[in-house]
Protein backbone atom coordinates (compact mmCIF):
# COMPACT_ATOMS: atom_id res chain seq x y z
CA UNK A 1 0.00 0.00 0.00
CA UNK A 2 2.57 2.28 0.81
CA UNK A 3 4.16 3.22 -2.67
CA UNK A 4 0.50 4.08 -4.14
CA UNK A 5 -0.02 6.38 -0.97
CA UNK A 6 3.42 7.78 -1.42
CA UNK A 7 3.25 8.70 -4.99
CA UNK A 8 -0.53 9.76 -4.75
CA UNK A 9 0.87 12.45 -2.47
CA UNK A 10 3.19 13.35 -4.39
CA UNK A 11 0.61 13.50 -7.73
CA UNK A 12 -1.96 15.07 -5.81
CA UNK A 13 0.24 17.79 -4.01
CA UNK A 14 -1.64 17.56 -1.12
CA UNK A 15 1.56 16.99 1.06
CA UNK A 16 1.04 15.97 4.43
CA UNK A 17 -2.34 16.68 4.75
CA UNK A 18 -3.25 13.17 3.08
CA UNK A 19 -2.91 10.17 5.47
CA UNK A 20 -0.70 7.22 4.53
CA UNK A 21 -2.38 4.46 5.12
CA UNK A 22 -6.00 6.50 4.53
CA UNK A 23 -7.57 5.46 0.71
CA UNK A 24 -5.58 7.91 -1.84
CA UNK A 25 -7.31 7.69 -4.47
CA UNK A 26 -10.02 9.90 -4.55
CA UNK A 27 -10.67 11.68 -7.81
CA UNK A 28 -11.06 10.21 -11.57
CA UNK A 29 -7.82 12.47 -11.74
CA UNK A 30 -5.98 10.91 -8.71
CA UNK A 31 -6.97 7.25 -10.68
CA UNK A 32 -5.81 8.42 -14.17
CA UNK A 33 -2.52 9.66 -12.34
CA UNK A 34 -2.31 6.13 -10.77
CA UNK A 35 -2.91 4.26 -13.62
CA UNK A 36 -0.11 6.33 -15.94
CA UNK A 37 2.28 5.59 -12.88
CA UNK A 38 1.50 1.93 -13.68
CA UNK A 39 2.30 1.57 -17.14
CA UNK A 40 5.31 3.67 -16.56
CA UNK A 41 6.46 1.05 -14.53
CA UNK A 42 5.07 -1.62 -17.21
CA UNK A 43 7.07 -0.16 -19.64
CA UNK A 44 10.44 -0.16 -18.45
CA UNK A 45 9.76 -3.56 -16.66
CA UNK A 46 9.11 -4.91 -20.36
CA UNK A 47 12.46 -3.04 -21.54
CA UNK A 48 14.46 -4.51 -19.10
CA UNK A 49 12.90 -7.97 -19.93
CA UNK A 50 13.33 -7.97 -23.55
CA UNK A 51 17.18 -8.33 -24.09
CA UNK A 52 16.44 -11.57 -22.25
CA UNK A 53 13.74 -13.07 -24.74
CA UNK A 54 15.30 -11.84 -27.65
CA UNK A 55 18.27 -14.19 -26.56
CA UNK A 56 16.54 -17.08 -26.44
CA UNK A 57 14.31 -16.50 -29.73
CA UNK A 58 15.58 -18.86 -32.75
CA UNK A 59 13.46 -17.09 -35.52
CA UNK A 60 14.58 -14.54 -37.65
CA UNK A 61 11.97 -12.49 -38.04
CA UNK A 62 10.46 -13.14 -34.54
CA UNK A 63 14.28 -11.51 -33.41
CA UNK A 64 13.79 -8.54 -35.63
CA UNK A 65 10.60 -7.80 -34.19
CA UNK A 66 11.60 -8.34 -30.52
CA UNK A 67 14.39 -5.69 -31.25
CA UNK A 68 12.13 -3.31 -33.07
CA UNK A 69 9.57 -3.36 -30.55
CA UNK A 70 12.87 -2.96 -27.44
CA UNK A 71 13.50 0.35 -29.18
CA UNK A 72 9.83 1.29 -29.59
CA UNK A 73 9.63 0.45 -25.92
CA UNK A 74 12.02 2.63 -24.68
CA UNK A 75 10.09 5.66 -26.97
CA UNK A 76 7.10 4.68 -25.28
CA UNK A 77 8.98 5.45 -21.94
CA UNK A 78 10.13 8.53 -23.44
CA UNK A 79 6.52 9.58 -24.73
CA UNK A 80 5.22 8.72 -20.88
CA UNK A 81 7.40 11.39 -19.38
CA UNK A 82 6.55 13.82 -22.19
CA UNK A 83 2.43 13.26 -20.77
CA UNK A 84 3.61 13.47 -17.47
CA UNK A 85 5.45 16.84 -18.24
CA UNK A 86 2.14 18.09 -19.74
CA UNK A 87 -0.01 17.24 -17.37
CA UNK A 88 2.93 19.07 -15.05
CA UNK A 89 3.23 15.97 -12.30
CA UNK A 90 6.28 13.91 -11.48
CA UNK A 91 6.91 10.74 -13.50
CA UNK A 92 6.93 8.47 -10.56
CA UNK A 93 6.65 4.49 -11.42
CA UNK A 94 4.41 2.60 -9.17
CA UNK A 95 4.74 -1.62 -8.56
CA UNK A 96 2.68 -3.33 -10.98
CA UNK A 97 1.68 -6.99 -9.69
CA UNK A 98 0.07 -7.26 -13.44
CA UNK A 99 2.87 -6.45 -15.56
CA UNK A 100 5.13 -8.81 -12.89
CA UNK A 101 3.32 -11.74 -12.95
CA UNK A 102 2.65 -11.70 -16.92
CA UNK A 103 6.88 -11.55 -16.96
CA UNK A 104 7.15 -14.08 -14.65
CA UNK A 105 5.00 -16.54 -16.36
CA UNK A 106 6.78 -15.19 -19.47
CA UNK A 107 10.12 -16.31 -17.91
CA UNK A 108 8.98 -20.05 -16.44
CA UNK A 109 7.93 -21.01 -19.43
CA UNK A 110 10.49 -20.11 -21.54
CA UNK A 111 12.51 -21.76 -18.84
CA UNK A 112 10.52 -25.16 -18.87
CA UNK A 113 11.31 -25.48 -23.16
CA UNK A 114 13.91 -26.48 -25.18
CA UNK A 115 13.26 -27.09 -28.67
CA UNK A 116 13.84 -23.99 -30.74
CA UNK A 117 10.61 -23.61 -32.90
CA UNK A 118 8.55 -24.89 -29.70
CA UNK A 119 10.58 -21.86 -27.36
CA UNK A 120 9.61 -19.09 -30.27
CA UNK A 121 6.09 -19.95 -29.95
CA UNK A 122 5.82 -19.81 -26.52
CA UNK A 123 7.56 -16.51 -26.76
CA UNK A 124 5.30 -15.36 -28.72
CA UNK A 125 2.52 -15.93 -26.58
CA UNK A 126 4.28 -14.73 -23.87
CA UNK A 127 5.22 -11.34 -26.10
CA UNK A 128 1.08 -10.73 -26.88
CA UNK A 129 0.37 -11.36 -23.16
CA UNK A 130 2.29 -8.23 -22.64
CA UNK A 131 1.06 -6.26 -25.80
CA UNK A 132 -2.71 -6.64 -24.62
CA UNK A 133 -1.95 -5.69 -21.51
CA UNK A 134 -0.49 -2.67 -22.50
CA UNK A 135 -3.09 -2.06 -25.09
CA UNK A 136 -5.53 -2.36 -22.58
CA UNK A 137 -4.16 -0.24 -19.93
CA UNK A 138 -3.72 2.57 -22.69
CA UNK A 139 -7.08 2.30 -24.22
CA UNK A 140 -8.67 2.63 -21.00
CA UNK A 141 -6.17 5.81 -20.25
CA UNK A 142 -7.32 7.22 -23.83
CA UNK A 143 -10.75 6.95 -22.60
CA UNK A 144 -10.10 8.65 -18.92
CA UNK A 145 -7.68 11.60 -20.52
CA UNK A 146 -10.77 12.67 -23.04
CA UNK A 147 -13.38 12.64 -19.79
CA UNK A 148 -11.20 14.33 -17.87
CA UNK A 149 -10.94 17.45 -20.49
CA UNK A 150 -7.03 16.26 -21.26
CA UNK A 151 -7.59 16.00 -24.99
CA UNK A 152 -3.52 17.51 -25.00
CA UNK A 153 -2.23 14.01 -24.06
CA UNK A 154 -4.69 11.77 -25.78
CA UNK A 155 -2.47 11.82 -29.10
CA UNK A 156 0.73 10.75 -27.46
CA UNK A 157 -1.10 7.96 -25.77
CA UNK A 158 -2.81 7.25 -28.86
CA UNK A 159 0.18 6.80 -30.87
CA UNK A 160 1.77 4.60 -27.89
CA UNK A 161 -1.45 2.46 -28.40
CA UNK A 162 -1.54 2.09 -32.40
CA UNK A 163 2.16 1.08 -31.71
CA UNK A 164 1.17 -1.65 -29.83
CA UNK A 165 -1.05 -3.02 -32.10
CA UNK A 166 0.88 -2.70 -34.74
CA UNK A 167 3.16 -5.13 -32.68
CA UNK A 168 0.58 -7.52 -31.88
CA UNK A 169 -0.47 -7.99 -35.42
CA UNK A 170 2.99 -8.64 -36.67
CA UNK A 171 3.60 -11.57 -33.47
CA UNK A 172 0.06 -13.05 -34.67
CA UNK A 173 1.54 -12.95 -38.41
CA UNK A 174 4.83 -14.81 -37.24
CA UNK A 175 2.90 -17.54 -35.27
CA UNK A 176 0.60 -18.26 -38.18
CA UNK A 177 2.98 -18.18 -41.07
CA UNK A 178 5.33 -20.11 -39.94
CA UNK A 179 6.81 -20.80 -36.08
CA UNK A 180 4.15 -22.71 -34.83
CA UNK A 181 3.93 -24.79 -38.27
CA UNK A 182 7.29 -25.37 -38.18
CA UNK A 183 6.86 -26.31 -34.64
CA UNK A 184 3.92 -28.76 -34.96
CA UNK B 1 8.91 -26.05 -11.32
CA UNK B 2 7.33 -28.95 -9.88
CA UNK B 3 3.73 -28.39 -10.73
CA UNK B 4 5.18 -27.92 -14.23
CA UNK B 5 6.91 -31.14 -14.37
CA UNK B 6 3.97 -32.71 -12.58
CA UNK B 7 1.70 -31.66 -14.99
CA UNK B 8 4.06 -32.71 -18.24
CA UNK B 9 4.41 -35.93 -16.85
CA UNK B 10 0.72 -36.55 -15.97
CA UNK B 11 -0.28 -35.08 -19.71
CA UNK B 12 2.56 -36.45 -21.80
CA UNK B 13 1.44 -40.00 -20.32
CA UNK B 14 5.67 -40.55 -20.43
CA UNK B 15 5.35 -41.15 -16.84
CA UNK B 16 8.59 -41.61 -14.68
CA UNK B 17 11.19 -41.67 -17.85
CA UNK B 18 10.78 -37.93 -18.10
CA UNK B 19 12.91 -36.38 -15.05
CA UNK B 20 11.48 -33.77 -12.44
CA UNK B 21 13.41 -31.26 -13.29
CA UNK B 22 14.37 -31.74 -16.85
CA UNK B 23 12.64 -28.89 -19.71
CA UNK B 24 9.69 -30.77 -19.89
CA UNK B 25 7.71 -29.00 -22.88
CA UNK B 26 9.05 -31.08 -25.62
CA UNK B 27 6.33 -30.55 -28.45
CA UNK B 28 4.32 -27.76 -29.76
CA UNK B 29 1.40 -30.55 -27.81
CA UNK B 30 3.03 -30.28 -24.78
CA UNK B 31 2.96 -26.25 -24.93
CA UNK B 32 -0.73 -26.84 -25.94
CA UNK B 33 -1.57 -28.92 -23.14
CA UNK B 34 0.43 -26.34 -20.92
CA UNK B 35 -1.52 -23.19 -21.90
CA UNK B 36 -4.63 -24.81 -21.40
CA UNK B 37 -3.53 -26.07 -17.30
CA UNK B 38 -3.07 -22.27 -17.61
CA UNK B 39 -5.75 -20.94 -18.67
CA UNK B 40 -7.91 -23.51 -16.46
CA UNK B 41 -6.47 -21.95 -13.52
CA UNK B 42 -7.10 -18.73 -14.67
CA UNK B 43 -10.45 -19.00 -15.24
CA UNK B 44 -11.07 -20.97 -11.89
CA UNK B 45 -9.59 -17.82 -10.06
CA UNK B 46 -11.50 -15.19 -12.05
CA UNK B 47 -14.54 -17.22 -10.88
CA UNK B 48 -13.17 -16.78 -7.25
CA UNK B 49 -12.52 -12.87 -7.49
CA UNK B 50 -15.55 -11.74 -9.25
CA UNK B 51 -18.06 -11.89 -6.48
CA UNK B 52 -15.89 -9.68 -4.31
CA UNK B 53 -15.29 -6.80 -7.29
CA UNK B 54 -19.62 -7.48 -7.48
CA UNK B 55 -19.74 -6.57 -3.94
CA UNK B 56 -18.01 -3.18 -4.36
CA UNK B 57 -19.58 -2.51 -8.01
CA UNK B 58 -22.00 0.40 -7.45
CA UNK B 59 -23.68 1.12 -10.78
CA UNK B 60 -26.62 -1.12 -11.67
CA UNK B 61 -25.64 -2.12 -15.16
CA UNK B 62 -21.87 -3.09 -14.07
CA UNK B 63 -22.89 -5.23 -11.69
CA UNK B 64 -25.54 -7.25 -13.62
CA UNK B 65 -22.94 -7.23 -16.49
CA UNK B 66 -20.23 -9.04 -13.84
CA UNK B 67 -22.69 -11.14 -12.43
CA UNK B 68 -23.53 -12.69 -16.10
CA UNK B 69 -19.51 -13.19 -16.62
CA UNK B 70 -19.41 -14.92 -13.43
CA UNK B 71 -21.94 -17.45 -14.75
CA UNK B 72 -19.91 -17.38 -18.32
CA UNK B 73 -16.74 -17.62 -16.37
CA UNK B 74 -18.29 -20.79 -14.55
CA UNK B 75 -19.07 -22.22 -18.05
CA UNK B 76 -16.36 -21.86 -19.42
CA UNK B 77 -14.75 -23.54 -16.76
CA UNK B 78 -16.84 -27.11 -17.82
CA UNK B 79 -16.31 -26.13 -21.35
CA UNK B 80 -12.81 -26.28 -20.80
CA UNK B 81 -13.33 -30.10 -18.87
CA UNK B 82 -14.83 -30.89 -22.22
CA UNK B 83 -11.88 -29.51 -24.23
CA UNK B 84 -9.47 -31.73 -21.56
CA UNK B 85 -12.12 -35.05 -22.33
CA UNK B 86 -11.88 -34.18 -25.99
CA UNK B 87 -8.22 -34.27 -25.99
CA UNK B 88 -8.00 -37.44 -23.47
CA UNK B 89 -5.42 -35.96 -20.99
CA UNK B 90 -6.81 -34.82 -17.47
CA UNK B 91 -7.79 -31.52 -16.07
CA UNK B 92 -4.51 -30.04 -14.03
CA UNK B 93 -4.97 -26.40 -13.23
CA UNK B 94 -1.13 -25.00 -13.15
CA UNK B 95 -0.21 -22.35 -11.08
CA UNK B 96 -0.35 -19.06 -13.53
CA UNK B 97 1.99 -16.17 -12.55
CA UNK B 98 0.05 -13.63 -14.75
CA UNK B 99 -3.59 -13.97 -13.60
CA UNK B 100 -2.36 -13.99 -9.97
CA UNK B 101 -0.59 -10.66 -10.67
CA UNK B 102 -3.63 -9.17 -12.74
CA UNK B 103 -6.13 -10.03 -10.11
CA UNK B 104 -3.84 -8.79 -7.09
CA UNK B 105 -3.22 -5.60 -8.95
CA UNK B 106 -7.37 -5.16 -9.30
CA UNK B 107 -7.36 -5.89 -5.45
CA UNK B 108 -5.13 -3.10 -4.76
CA UNK B 109 -6.08 -0.75 -6.71
CA UNK B 110 -9.96 -1.07 -5.48
CA UNK B 111 -8.57 -0.78 -1.94
CA UNK B 112 -7.07 2.49 -2.46
CA UNK B 113 -10.57 3.84 -3.77
CA UNK B 114 -12.93 5.07 -1.63
CA UNK B 115 -15.74 7.39 -3.99
CA UNK B 116 -18.40 4.88 -5.82
CA UNK B 117 -17.74 6.60 -9.16
CA UNK B 118 -14.14 6.54 -9.42
CA UNK B 119 -14.04 2.72 -7.72
CA UNK B 120 -16.49 1.45 -10.42
CA UNK B 121 -14.27 3.12 -13.23
CA UNK B 122 -11.42 1.45 -11.50
CA UNK B 123 -13.39 -2.09 -11.54
CA UNK B 124 -13.91 -1.61 -14.98
CA UNK B 125 -10.21 -1.19 -16.39
CA UNK B 126 -9.14 -3.75 -14.04
CA UNK B 127 -12.15 -6.27 -15.46
CA UNK B 128 -10.83 -5.50 -19.03
CA UNK B 129 -7.27 -6.15 -18.22
CA UNK B 130 -9.00 -9.79 -16.95
CA UNK B 131 -11.09 -9.94 -20.16
CA UNK B 132 -7.34 -9.10 -22.80
CA UNK B 133 -5.80 -11.79 -20.49
CA UNK B 134 -8.35 -14.20 -21.61
CA UNK B 135 -8.72 -12.92 -24.99
CA UNK B 136 -5.27 -13.35 -25.45
CA UNK B 137 -4.65 -17.05 -24.48
CA UNK B 138 -7.24 -17.96 -26.59
CA UNK B 139 -6.33 -16.64 -29.22
CA UNK B 140 -3.00 -18.56 -29.30
CA UNK B 141 -4.86 -21.45 -28.32
CA UNK B 142 -6.81 -21.34 -31.11
CA UNK B 143 -3.99 -20.75 -33.42
CA UNK B 144 -2.21 -23.80 -32.08
CA UNK B 145 -5.15 -26.30 -32.43
CA UNK B 146 -5.37 -25.55 -35.71
CA UNK B 147 -1.76 -26.27 -36.27
CA UNK B 148 -2.18 -29.47 -34.19
CA UNK B 149 -4.91 -30.64 -36.31
CA UNK B 150 -7.39 -30.56 -33.38
CA UNK B 151 -9.93 -29.20 -34.89
CA UNK B 152 -12.50 -30.64 -32.73
CA UNK B 153 -11.54 -28.47 -29.71
CA UNK B 154 -11.12 -25.30 -31.65
CA UNK B 155 -15.18 -24.15 -32.02
CA UNK B 156 -15.01 -24.52 -28.22
CA UNK B 157 -12.17 -22.82 -27.40
CA UNK B 158 -13.67 -20.05 -30.26
CA UNK B 159 -17.09 -20.28 -28.28
CA UNK B 160 -15.37 -18.68 -25.06
CA UNK B 161 -13.22 -16.50 -27.05
CA UNK B 162 -16.38 -14.77 -28.33
CA UNK B 163 -17.95 -14.68 -24.92
CA UNK B 164 -15.20 -12.93 -23.54
CA UNK B 165 -14.41 -10.08 -26.25
CA UNK B 166 -18.25 -9.71 -25.83
CA UNK B 167 -17.82 -9.13 -22.40
CA UNK B 168 -14.76 -6.42 -23.08
CA UNK B 169 -17.32 -4.80 -25.55
CA UNK B 170 -19.77 -4.25 -22.61
CA UNK B 171 -17.87 -2.94 -20.51
CA UNK B 172 -16.16 -0.47 -22.46
CA UNK B 173 -19.64 0.46 -23.86
CA UNK B 174 -20.41 1.14 -19.83
CA UNK B 175 -17.15 3.15 -19.32
CA UNK B 176 -17.31 5.36 -21.84
CA UNK B 177 -21.46 6.22 -21.88
CA UNK B 178 -21.55 6.73 -18.38
CA UNK B 179 -19.04 5.71 -15.40
CA UNK B 180 -16.33 8.00 -16.43
CA UNK B 181 -18.04 10.93 -17.39
CA UNK B 182 -20.60 10.61 -14.10
CA UNK B 183 -17.19 10.29 -11.58
CA UNK B 184 -15.47 13.53 -13.47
Amino acid sequence: MLPVAISSIILSGKGATMGLFSKDIKTMNDLFLHMLDDIYYAEQQIAKSLPDMMKKVSHPELRTGFETHLRETEIHVKRLEKVFEKLDVTANAVDCPAIDGILKEAKKIAGEVDDKSVLDAALIAAAQAVEYYEITRYGTLIVWAKDLGRDDVVGLLNTTLEEEKAADKKLTSIAEAKVNRRAA
